[in-house]
């Protein structure tokens, strides 16, 4: 047994130019593929094509799923038509369009000659979906059953369409017309009689999505009802592919980063931070910073119109910049609850009422506190700054809280009920917003109690 | 066979107060348990009671096991000792240990004593691993198998050991410590003959997690690994559980809340935003709030210290807000991705070099449009503002994108560094931080080019 601890791209490097082809398929048949393929990344293309020459074929092809994207375009340039033909063999059909997907034209045309006919039909099924639907991601290796087949029958045909098929664990009963009529597990047929009819054991309550549902949606399915693999249907309740679970992490996790970019104010980018170019990255961020530039007009004009005042007691600017920065966390702090709270659909735009009041509650108590804490440091610690200015930038720090968390909470329920989304549209604009309300608020209740008219 | 839309609260009461047993047993067999668990929610506590009595016992265990918190205690504290042993039996143990989680310890004590000893000391092991360990969340529900079985005898120990089982797809070989010597698939077994051996046929590239693990740790090993079900292990590499992938997306989404949350400034609540009370939203908010707002010291000291020259040009004032804002957002937006970029271990501390190239070449991309924009803004629509300002102001955005951009990208990398949690500690400390730079390079650039000294 192999150490993987033991195991380098110098070892593997010897093993090759050794053409030591009994130790490398030990190696590759004992390791695991993920590992190993980190290792063979880093070797140079003649050594990886000779690998992928000496290796069974499936562990090749397993291999070349992990591989990063330059690697395999460099490997599909290198192989043969007959090479290529054998290598779409042994992946499954979701990996085969996860890699064609991040390939040049040039390369997925070469490979799409070489492929079988029924192979390229299928593939060109799978690439024909919109990006980003249960299409694009799900896998037509499946195994399919009828009703009237016996657990026997159900079994002998496992056997023959499974060493194909992504999973095994769940198995799909169509009719006549390739309409889904049913599942089955293969724990039901495994405690089943040989003679019993697959009718008889069938699951009826089928879950199931259908081909241009967006994969975010997919997802929600599939942590709602605890599922390993759901089935993808076409409008006509046909059977066409399956999504297994494990593909349905990196979804989440994708979903995810594009919340997190958007309430950042960032467009989404595709392609991962390091990969992708300064300019790609700069046009995801730029146009945000426009618009957020550009709105601040609004605090500007604040200012101006309010110029004479903080002429009259320029300690009132000190406090500017805490007003605006408070007012900006406290309505990000409730935004971002309710938009994470909108995305895993625990809140929907029904519960504004109650997002409302819980904002309400939590932002008088937060004012209270900051209030306090406020009217403290200015007493204690501020000695230029008069008793009576102090309260009042503790008060408006009060308000402020209060109406940053109401707007916070409640513009993320907005953007959801008029149909956009609470990540993109609510998250950046709410400094802005806060930040013009927090200025009305401090010159209103200064010029009020201060009498600076 | 039941449409589900067809399907109500109502009709479910009709049939339980008509004590229509046939009817309510079809349905409860058709129709998709986490679908009818909703509806069952909604029920009064005899008419459950009835139906739990009613029902086969695994259906009844599935529906408990998707019932609402208050509910579950409300049926349990109903229950006798007896019907309490028969649901036990019918849970996976994860579900048992999930729940109980969630019970007062009255409950759990009551719960316990109606157990069977064996399933007492299982439920009492899950217990005793810290929270969100990879103990925490394991089923103890698995097959195991010798390596010295035959496929033969393979299968029967899968058919004896797999009713209970959370999963059958993998199955673990173990030696007489107990010790996990390597995995088989269901998919091998059902391909191989008879008479072959386990261990002809077992994988030995194993991928585990250890019972402290954190279930982050947990979920991130899926993710590398693809895989649908991975073995637990204790430190002396004995085989303990089982985690299964759909337990997984639960472990991501809760973990990608808590990172939202903290980047927003938010200790991470356990409970749901709705379910919170207001005081523990407001603790968990309220810590950074006062933390900020005494930082906001240094930015109000940089006002006061410029005092005199805002007397001299009061226009100076005007840009404030808006070159703070900026700065926050240029800020967030490097943060954000690289906090993101680090989660999913796709960045780390030694790549602080190609993140602060990245973040200087996008910096002075977006830097120099936001200057051309904010020209344009000053020179055609400001009336008010001279030109001399205006360069002033749109020369301090540039360098304050650009300083915001390199502290937002390399201050969650050195959280990283010094084992801070980036999300927590980097986030939001960095409006703070840009916000007092900014206003120091317009106070400097000010006095450099407008003689205001």
């Amino acid at each position: 047994m192999f150490d993987l601890d033991q195991i380098n791209v110098e070892l593997l490097q010897k093993l090759i130019h050794e053409r030591n082809i009994k130790m490398l398929r030990t190696l590759f048949d004992e390791l695991n593929t993920v590992d190993l393929a980190e290792m063979v990344a880093d070797l140079e293309n003649e050594e990886i094509l000779f690998l992928f020459k000496t290796l069974k074929r499936d562990i090749s092809a397993e291999i070349f799923t992990y591989l990063p994207r330059e690697v395999k375009q460099n490997v599909i340039k290198s192989f043969t038509s007959g090479e290529i033909t054998t290598m779409l063999d042994n992946l499954y059909s979701d990996d085969i369009v996860d890699f064609l997907e991040e390939m040049p034209a040039n390369v997925v045309r070469h490979v799409l000659l070489a492929a079988r006919k029924e192979q390229r039909d299928e593939i060109n099924l799978l690439l024909s979906y919109p990006q980003d639907s249960a299409g694009s991601i799900m896998s037509l290796d499946f195994v399919e059953l009828e009703s009237t087949d016996t657990i026997e029958r159900a079994l002998l045909k496992i056997k023959a369409q499974g060493k194909k098929a992504e999973t095994i664990s769940v198995c799909y009963i169509i009719d006549k017309q390739r309409q889904l009529v049913g599942t089955i597990s293969l724990r039901d047929i495994l405690f089943a009689q040989d003679d019993e009819l697959v009718s008889d054991l069938m699951d009826l309550d089928m879950v199931f999505v259908e081909t241009h549902d967006d994969q975010e949606e997919v997802a929600k399915v599939f942590a709602r009802y605890d599922m390993s693999v759901i089935p993808v249907v076409n409008d006509e309740l046909r059977l066409i592919g399956i999504v297994t679970v494990d593909d349905i992490i990196d979804v989440v996790q994708e979903e995810v980063t594009e919340d997190i970019h958007k309430m950042a104010a960032i467009v989404p980018v595709e392609s991962s931070y390091l990969e992708s170019s300064a300019l790609t990255i700069s046009k995801s961020r730029v146009t945000w910073l426009l618009i957020l530039m550009v709105s601040a007009t609004f605090t500007e004009n604040i200012i101006t119109n309010f110029e004479d005042r903080l002429a009259i007691i320029p300690a009132l600017a000190y406090f500017i910049p805490m007003l605006m920065d408070t007012a900006g966390n406290a309505g990000s702090q409730s935004s971002a609850m309710v938009i994470r709270g909108i995305s895993i659909d625990e809140l929907s735009v029904k519960d504004y009422f109650k997002v409302l009041l819980k904002e309400l509650e939590v932002a008088v108590l937060s004012g209270l506190v900051l209030f306090v804490a406020n009217m403290i440091r200015v007493y204690f610690f501020m000695d230029n700054v008069d008793f009576k200015l102090g309260v009042v930038v503790s008060a408006t720090l009060f308000f402020v809280i209060v109406i940053s968390k109401l707007i916070g909470g409640l513009l993320p329920l907005i953007a959801k009920s008029l149909k956009q989304d609470p990540a993109a549209m609510a998250a950046p604009l709410i400094t802005t917003i806060v930040d013009a309300l927090a200025l009305l608020i401090y010159f209103a209740l200064a010029i009020t109690f201060l009498q600076i008219i």
